[in-house]
């Protein structure tokens, strides 16, 4: 059994290879280029470790991994242009440093590399694994459509926002957890559990995402209070407090929004205090972080194998605040 | 067997079905409009025929023809957000319509919704189709990217040229010709043939094509003469008279391309008169229209089975000039 920092590291090292040929060098280098920034390559690690769980680390499952790694990459290089992104990581992004055109091939040569590293799988039947992964990409950009029709739309209900989260961020987790566990001969009820584990743990972690630009210490979050208040950007808080609080607060919160008045963060935030945004949003992760345990537990392998999973739930959804 | 107009008639009633579920509208309307736009489904077509020349329409072609149609659209909406195109088959294109985030989703739905349809195949090697598709996908990428760095280069060679229209518009006929005839259940070397065939067709169909723009009859062809010239587009033609033509007409066509006169077709033409490049063209033309031929002909089943394969090469590559 391996850490979520041993096998990241693994992960890292296999994915040095590269996975584009040398020409057409102007379509291939910034390819390259964007999948050398970086990352904590959580997805991928999260595949080697659904696979773990149920023995050794079958070896196809490298090849899995840098699938999901190669699509999620896809996913930034294209949000990246939707957004005018100038940079990731710190450094410029594709379509800034090379072009819009040439990041929109970038990004999907990548989709296609891919594909092309799923089909090298051959001890589980290909049929499964690209069942499961091509209905998380189309739900992954159902999820960032849903935002960017969010960001134009004043009322978005919890629900909502709950759905566009699953399939923005959640289900790529699930999905990665899910399709390692495949690679390792899980039957399909452990499938399903490892899976909603993934799923529920994303939620709790964007809800935790969202607590702490609001409640964090700045400090130990290492972010700016309040980011998410000062860019108007739905959250969790915020949605919750335009759901519950008074009219007369309803109406102060839309016009905070409107206006970009010095003192917005502090009074969105006394808002917030006044409708317990806090509490309600450590109950709803603790929610999440419950239910993704449960599936943890109902997984029928001897729960000494589950500690890296435990370990990797702890690190990502109950950090200080 | 069946003709090309036959197939096309049955493919297109195939593909009535929707790709798509009904939400998020945002995402899939714009994708439904814009393959609601039509279009000679050349390549699903050529699939069929491809596997119609190994014996009865396997009904699983249906699925890789599909996959073939939503791979092309996906280029297309992404050609267009790249060439800024505001029509497509006389209609907005969906960039113009949606906005250019939403195409460039979904424009990444179609690829995806893509390999789903490929999934659906059972009767043979998922391995193999993905790897001639996956294969394909890539080149055509490659050969966009080669065609946008052509764009900005003076000096484009012959070669060049013939690789850039080999990767962009003949790969992806000549797969779908050989994956329609793996569901056909065709030999590596029936495979190897009819995927030349179609490589070389393409390319004799760009050659023609080009030809068509600077020397073709305006009414017959049904489009202006000379646009490709009045937009300073690379083709045959201009790449080989700027090859073979002297020190004085090479800096003249230099010249009319920086400039834009009234009269600058008129003078094109009449280099490329000088230098012959309609006779070279037309040779150039057949020397793959032979290939393509040669490589028919040793394709081993009756001869009879080629017949609706010759009418579609007649009539792609052999219109009256």
């Amino acid at each position: 059994m391996h850490s979520f920092k041993e096998l990241s590291e693994k992960f890292a090292d296999h994915f040095k290879t590269s996975f584009f040929p040398a020409e057409p060098s102007s379509l291939y280098e910034p390819s390259s280029y964007f999948l050398s920034l970086g990352g904590k390559r959580i997805r991928p690690t999260m595949s080697l470790m659904g696979n773990e769980l149920f023995g050794d680390i079958h070896p196809e499952t490298y090849h899995l991994a840098a699938a999901i790694e190669l699509f999620h990459n896809f996913t930034l290089v294209h949000d990246d242009i939707m957004d005018n992104a100038a940079l990731r990581r710190g450094m410029p992004t594709i379509h800034e440093k090379y072009g819009s055109s040439t990041a929109l091939l970038s990004g999907d040569i990548m989709v296609i590399a891919a594909y092309e590293q799923l089909n090298k799988i051959k001890s589980v039947s290909l049929h499964q694994v690209l069942a499961l992964f091509t209905q998380t990409a189309r739900e992954v950009c159902e999820g960032q459509q849903l935002d960017m029709d969010f960001e134009k739309n004043d009322s978005v209900s919890l629900n909502q926002y709950l759905r566009m989260i699953e399939l923005k961020t959640s289900v790529l987790l699930a999905a990665s957890l899910s399709l390692g566990a495949m690679m390792g001969g899980a039957s399909k009820g452990n499938l399903d559990h490892i899976y909603e584990f993934g799923r529920n743990l994303g939620i709790a972690f964007q809800v935790q995402d969202d607590y702490l630009d609001a409640f964090g210490d700045p400090e130990k979050f290492g972010k700016e209070q309040g980011g998410d208040i000062k860019q108007n950007k739905k959250t969790f808080l915020l949605i919750h407090a335009l759901e519950t609080c008074s009219k007369d607060q309803h109406a102060e919160l839309m016009k905070l929004m409107k206006e970009n008045a010095a003192d917005k963060i502090e009074k969105v935030l006394s808002i917030y205090k006044d409708c317990n945004v806090a509490d309600w949003a450590i109950k709803l992760k603790n929610q999440y972080v419950d239910q993704a345990e449960k599936h943890l537990e109902n997984i029928a392998v001897l729960s000494s194998r589950k500690k890296p999973l435990q370990e990797l739930s702890a690190f990502l959804v109950q950090r200080e605040y």
